[in-house]
């Protein structure tokens, strides 16, 4: 029953954006009887959270909800950020009870459970799997106050992403690119090296088929070199990170309110994350292809044996055409 | 209802073993108003072809074919081989229509559909997808008159097949290893360097799991050095390649009738393989692990550019509990 309220509530979160500083909430009313009394979803900040949204829409169809059930995908925040507290919203229209699929982890906004507690209201978390599925970047941001990072590269079978005379257009095919541009939309950052600006100048949109104002990550470069004149300055959704430190750059675009970031390369700054430990997640697109010599995928990692490669799990394979994209979850590294 | 009978024969085919130096062949013989009389289907080298199977078959139902159509995946054999010509066969027993599917590429053997024309028979070439793919391999080494050589290594997702110590166990889980052993067990022959016997003394087997008396291959070592005393001697079913020419190394498994041999390295061979462009087929085991350094699952090409690339067909992408297996088809080099 509450299982039920709860998949529906992750089926509205998944109606947010994912990208922004915001995590994707969910919430259902429902009464005693079972009757759904209010829904609701976030549209992203400075929007309602799914709580006030839940009530204004039972609110719009004339519905009292006191005394009814929320299910919330998320611990209702108890402090005031762009929009007030949801506890407070909760309480006012006097609802009942309370079941919240994930505590939140932000310590800002946590605590929402005991506050609504404190008042008599029935609050609970009650672990709903698929709801934390559909946040684990944003928690895994919230956890390590660092953006989430992706690492993505195309590559051919053998590991390459450019051939000896340094080209590398295109190792994969269309399918393959139009899902990467789909993931650019997804995100909040893509972060590339000074040395793919200066190579490639490429303008690092996203452009996912079918779709006409996706959503613009902002476009980071991080190196000490000007890059002065490329393509990724061809707007104010651009940042120059003038370090040669992974962690120094992911504290920047925090401080810019990132909570996703795709490393999309050159090898040398997608090397520099994986050894430092601060790689999340991994998408290899691997071409049928085989070079034989060329850059490595991935440099030195100072990993000497088998023993100490770095595992993921949680592994998707999907075939995009002849190329096939692997994802893969990385325990973030002791750094 | 051509197709419908030639479907069945390719399910019947399906039942002969993939090894062996026989195609696997199946056939249907039905009569005018669309009965089955008859079924059968090739066992392997000295045993009856598909044809004459089918006729006995129907003969020990009491059931006369005389004017029936027989449809077959291969074109009727000519020629006596380990048993009598096929078309005799269909000819005594008054078979009235042949059609197969695949035309016979061996010259030995081919000119079946022309010999029973000269007798009257309304024999036809009826081109069908499935009966070329369930021999894909076999009429590959038919065609080019060497073996079918399929690659399979396992790596981590940026293409290493070793660490820098040289440890390679395990790169792949125990779902990719027991998929490589079933892939041992449908092919003629398995060939390493005389490298990898000498640092890993494997045993070569097939051990699929849950199948009692795999076929096992026959186990092919390649190289000048003498590995005597290795596993892979254990018994006859071995063979030293003293050759560090792959042309003459198919040679020589040709002349032992192998039709299909997969390589499984290490590196310094398959490379030797890929450079003379007499692969036809990878298997890529995929680990969802990253080393950045160690061996390289493939060496010098003297492919310097994207564009010269070799590249696969006909992929597919298969999740072996975390791993990833990339099976395509490569076309024949010049050589
Ligand atoms: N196949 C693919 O998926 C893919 C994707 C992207 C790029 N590429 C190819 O990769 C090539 C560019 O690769 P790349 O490795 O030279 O470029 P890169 O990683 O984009 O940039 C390297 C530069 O970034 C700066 N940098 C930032 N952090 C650093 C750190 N921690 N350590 C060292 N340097 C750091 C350095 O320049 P400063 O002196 O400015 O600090 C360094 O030279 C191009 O040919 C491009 O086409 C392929
Ligand atoms: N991950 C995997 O899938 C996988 C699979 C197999 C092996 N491995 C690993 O790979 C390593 C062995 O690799 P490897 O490359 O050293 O061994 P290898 O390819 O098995 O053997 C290389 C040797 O074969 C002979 N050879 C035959 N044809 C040759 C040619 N055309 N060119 C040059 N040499 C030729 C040479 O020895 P002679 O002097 O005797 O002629 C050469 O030293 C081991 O560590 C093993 O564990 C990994």
């Amino acid at each position: 029953m509450d299982a039920a309220h709860l998949a529906r509530a992750v089926e509205l979160a998944s109606l947010g954006p994912s990208w922004g500083p915001n995590p994707r909430v969910g919430c259902v009313i429902v009464a005693a009887d079972g009757t759904v009394l209010g829904e609701g979803w976030h549209r992203g900040a400075g929007t309602p959270h799914a709580e006030p949204a839940a009530l204004a829409d039972a609110r719009s169809r004339g519905l009292d909800v006191a005394g009814a059930t929320a299910y919330v995908t998320l611990e209702p925040c108890a402090h005031t950020g762009r929009t007030g507290p949801c506890t407070d919203a909760l309480t006012e229209a006097r609802i009942g009870a309370v079941r919240y699929a994930v505590a939140d982890p932000n310590p800002l906004a946590a605590g929402g459970g005991a506050v609504l507690r404190s008042r008599g209201i029935d609050a609970r978390h009650e672990a709903f799997g698929p709801a934390r599925a559909i946040n684990r970047r944003w928690l895994g941001a919230a956890e390590t106050g660092r953006p989430w990072v992706i690492a993505k590269w195309a590559q051919t079978l053998d590991g390459r992403t450019a051939a000896v005379d340094g080209t590398s257009f295109w190792v994969t095919g269309e399918e393959a690119r139009a899902h990467a541009h789909g993931v650019r939309a997804e995100v909040d950052a893509i972060l590339v090296g000074t040395g793919t600006v200066l190579t490639d100048d490429p303008s690092l949109s996203a452009r996912p088929p079918h779709v006409d104002d996706a959503h613009q990550p902002l476009r980071a470069v991080m190196g000490l070199r000007d890059t002065f004149g490329a393509k990724v300055w061809r707007d104010e959704n651009a940042l120059a990170l003038a370090t040669r430190d992974p962690h120094e750059a992911l504290g920047m675009l925090a401080a810019r309110e990132v909570r996703t970031v795709v490393v999309e390369g050159g090898g040398t700054v997608t090397t520099a994350f994986l050894r430092a430990g601060l790689v999340d997640e991994v998408h290899a697109y691997i071409a049928p292809a085989i070079l034989g010599a060329g850059t490595a995928a991935v440099g030195d990692l100072g990993i000497g044996t088998m023993g100490g490669a770095l595992r993921g799990q949680d592994v998707t394979a999907t075939a995009l055409g002849v190329d096939t994209l692997v994802t893969a979850f990385f325990q973030r590294g002791p750094q």
